[in-house]
């Protein structure tokens, strides 16, 4: 399966693409940042991370988009403007029918260092052994984003199997009961 | 001048258009909400935002879009869903080369009732005499939207000056210093 994990932030939206299956060796498509301009208007900065997001998903075509759960337990200004990146990230997968899965820090932080609490130092020394890289990607938020690609193809198996557990549940008719006496 | 606002939101996006100037009786063009459902993902909540917005965009040709300006005093999980609705209804917007504008709940309350602490009713009843509209437009968040338009209404002649000074102060080249003895 091929992923695009994404980062998301105004100034700077971290965007890595990795492919594999669980318990087979991981390979890098490709990594990067969609920066926007700090002065700009915020409606023109989400223009701009709309561009950015449809470029990579044109080229490297990935099949899920794993995109960072956002909280607000930081700076609120950060926060809104994190929500709204995600959102972007988030609308131009659906749009394309795109699986979207969110997935919070520490379980990204858990899933390829084994803790939840691990520092960024720790997330960038595992995602350039996992990815068998010359040296962790930068800036932080490329290397993040590569993170979540990881998280989400190990956790794929369980996280699929309880999407399709739902999609099922929904596809299952409601029965119609049909009262007494009406036929 | 023709502004849409809206106040957003995943469940209920207010959408209102008014027509007019400051100091002239204003017009409604029209008011109504796009609904997402509570149970679908945030992703797709957020594809049928981007289409009910496309929707009126092209339907009712504003020159302006005004959007509510989102703070996170409230409850998070309500906040973050309303910033990301906000995103994409600037997205629309700014994707088409429109100004987006936003105020805050108390500007919007402040221009159409003299109070920026007044409640929903008083807001619907302004807007309702405001518009000459036979009875408050609902729900709560359709009347919030054309409040939100009214605003901008009333408030452009001041932020557009504003937005021109900006506009002017970037275009005004940046001296280049030629270094003596180079020409």
């Amino acid at each position: 399966m091929r992923v695009l994990g994404v980062d998301p932030g105004l100034t700077r939206c971290g965007v890595g693409v990795v492919e594999g299956v669980a318990g087979r060796p991981l390979r890098m498509v490709g990594v990067g940042v969609v920066r926007t301009p700090a002065d700009a208007d915020v409606a023109d900065r989400l223009v701009l991370i709309e561009r950015g997001i449809e470029q990579w998903l044109d080229e490297h075509r990935p099949e899920y988009v794993a995109v960072e759960r956002v909280f607000s337990q930081h700076n609120v200004r950060t926060v809104m403007g994190t929500a709204q990146a995600s959102a972007v990230a988030m609308l131009c997968a659906a749009r394309r029918g795109l699986p979207v899965a969110l997935h919070t820090p520490s379980e990204v932080k858990a899933a390829v260092t084994g803790s939840g609490r691990a520092d960024k130092a720790q997330v960038g020394a595992m995602v350039t052994r996992l990815l068998r890289l010359d040296a962790p990607p930068r800036p932080a938020d490329a290397a993040d984003a590569l993170a979540l690609a990881i998280c989400h193809i190990w956790r794929a198996p369980a996280t699929n199997r309880l999407q399709e557990l739902a999609a099922a549940h929904r596809r299952t008719p409601t029965p119609v009961r049909i009262p007494k006496g009406t036929r």
